[in-house]
């Protein structure tokens, strides 16, 4: 059989991320997602790409599952600042080994990419790349990058070799991320595949989007 | 900022899929999995990638979590056979609402692939792109893509987006998708979406390898 | 050996329950959240129970962990009310196959109970029997179950046998559980076992607590 | 409203448990599934309940969602002993976040109670309360609790407060809990907790049982 994939792709480009921040803290207050979340962009900058983050609950993001509720719904802005840029960091605290309620009001909201498709059936955030980051006290980054994946997935994201990273404690403990001293190796080894990977496969379907279909 | 991320990609190639039909019943006992799998299959074929099946059930796969659990133990040849392909289609039924025992057996199995990573850093999947096929009588899919898509992400395969299809019935109906006339167009086009986006991400990534760790 | 547990109960009691939809929806839209809730409470009335519903949506639930985040926070009298129940019917829709955000930022704010324990352990939700209840156009409602039924135990709740019920239509449709013009006798029959386990439980626990710790 | 719900429980028995340990590894093989086990079942002694363990993959269970797969198939004799006692406590390991294959495939041989209820609608399992014990390097114990506890409530199982005990290490860990030198408090007190609310919860259902349907 002949080979029927071809591609020639050229590509020099600058990529863009962005970083949804889903602690139940507003802007102001510590949070140890706030940290890791700068550890994914400080290895991003090195390969030339800018992430600023976005505190979610800072903004009235009503409940829906459309891309407007209505006035007073900050969503219409993040929604155009996130299908802005290639790479999407979404990170999350745990709390009942789950992703907060935050992210999930995040999630939802994008939901409405289901029914935003183009005539090749592609939503909106076809050809952009999700990372996940995740911290707790303990236990439930594994599900939490789960949940994650998936509803990410489902709404059009593409997961690159090493999607996600995390830490957390040992089983019911109290310690937080952001008052370690250093960064463990393993989740800082960790941290900087998941950049890496992200952004390569980002410079890739920027370069040669999906062709939906026929 | 100057742009650091630059390709030039020059793609020519034959890729090829493997499915692995997780299954409680031996070949020669009929299966829905297959009959998505078949569909799958017969997609990839439009874009000359040939998609054989092993049904993983016929197979000794040893519990434990190397690459070689000794005499008689069947997953040498299969691990073999996942790593010489592009796209690695997993199927399932669905149990409970979750993934059959035999599907959790192979991504068990698939672990090993976390310690026999290269010089920089990448497993032996780095550049495979996964698929992952559910059906069921009843809800329970996106649940099983979540624990898949994980899994799978976990030992260092690629998502492209829309990486699951699926069929299942009404609440706790007992239709089986094998015995369906018509395959629904909403399955239908999920899987062709599924098809085309997994061997677009497949081919660019065959083509411009993951860079690892510096 | 000899026989170490040992009760005579003698109960006469009469229980409540509150039952609490997780909808996006405000008071005033049609739920089908609140249907399925209302299924639960007429079958708990044939029990001698009452159940009003409370929408939570409707209350300015605010983001944290404790049992008061400050100033208009809706949270402390909710508290009050689920906590003056025997049995707590959480209700929820399905969105990209998981909870609502709403059922989480409910569960996040339990998550509380567990340093509010008495000298014997006990949270304060110990001897409350949780249902819990699902509706979604298709797919998610096992996955659902098993978020809730995690979280919910978590925090202090028992689950009686057959703790959930649910209705989910068939892949990827659309209809609604609110238009269906009867009740699948599937659901139906599920709805009553969840109602009667409850009860009886509920009636248990009510006249011999749990012991907590020695 | 007059009070409908009305019982008087004279109990005075010896209650019996039966733990199921999921290791991937057969007996004779250090476990550290098997570490919290023996302290769930020295908990339990104290309250007069045998518990004997059961590796279960010594036993050839074979694939498949009936009471019995036929020559060979070690299962009946093994849902015998499991339905023979008042409590099941499930244990297992943790792998890439999820419960092993060993303990899913335990679970999808429960699937065949829910075709074998009496005439009131209820499961072999009635009235039987389940503990569910995880332990792992890091990450995934909450999670595999909502896994097993949505799985075993599906097959009719009661889950009392703290129905689940565990220990996980740090993030990317590599300690085993059979390697402590000392059970963490936090573990211990959990366990203490799980083996006591189970205890009670059985011996109430033992004396009084779940109606089913009317």
């Amino acid at each position: 059989m002949e080979p029927r994939v071809g591609y020639v792709v050229s590509v020099s480009m600058t990529l863009s991320a962005i970083a949804i921040n889903c602690s139940l803290k507003p802007s102001g207050a510590a949070s140890s997602t706030d940290r890791l979340l700068g550890e994914i962009g400080q290895e991003l900058s090195k390969l030339g790409i800018t992430m600023p983050t976005i505190r979610a609950v800072d903004h009235d993001i009503k409940p829906g599952v459309t891309s407007d509720e209505g006035p007073g719904d900050a969503w219409p802005e993040l929604r155009k600042r996130i299908l802005a840029a290639d790479i999407l960091v979404l990170g999350t605290p745990i709390w009942l080994g789950q992703p907060s309620s935050v992210a999930k009001r995040v999630l939802e909201r994008m939901d409405a990419f289901l029914s935003e498709t183009d005539d090749k059936g592609r939503m909106p955030s076809f050809g952009k790349v999700a990372i996940v980051a995740v911290v707790g006290n303990e236990d439930g980054a594994h599900h939490v990058h789960a949940e994650l994946f998936q509803a990410l997935n489902d709404v059009g994201f593409t997961l690159a070799a090493c999607a996600g990273t995390y830490w957390v404690g040992e089983a019911m403990g109290k310690k937080d991320y952001m008052d370690l001293a250093d960064t463990p190796e393993t989740t800082g080894g960790t941290t900087v595949m998941a950049a890496r990977c992200a952004a390569h496969l980002a410079g890739l379907l920027n370069g040669q989007a999906y062709p939906g279909k026929a």
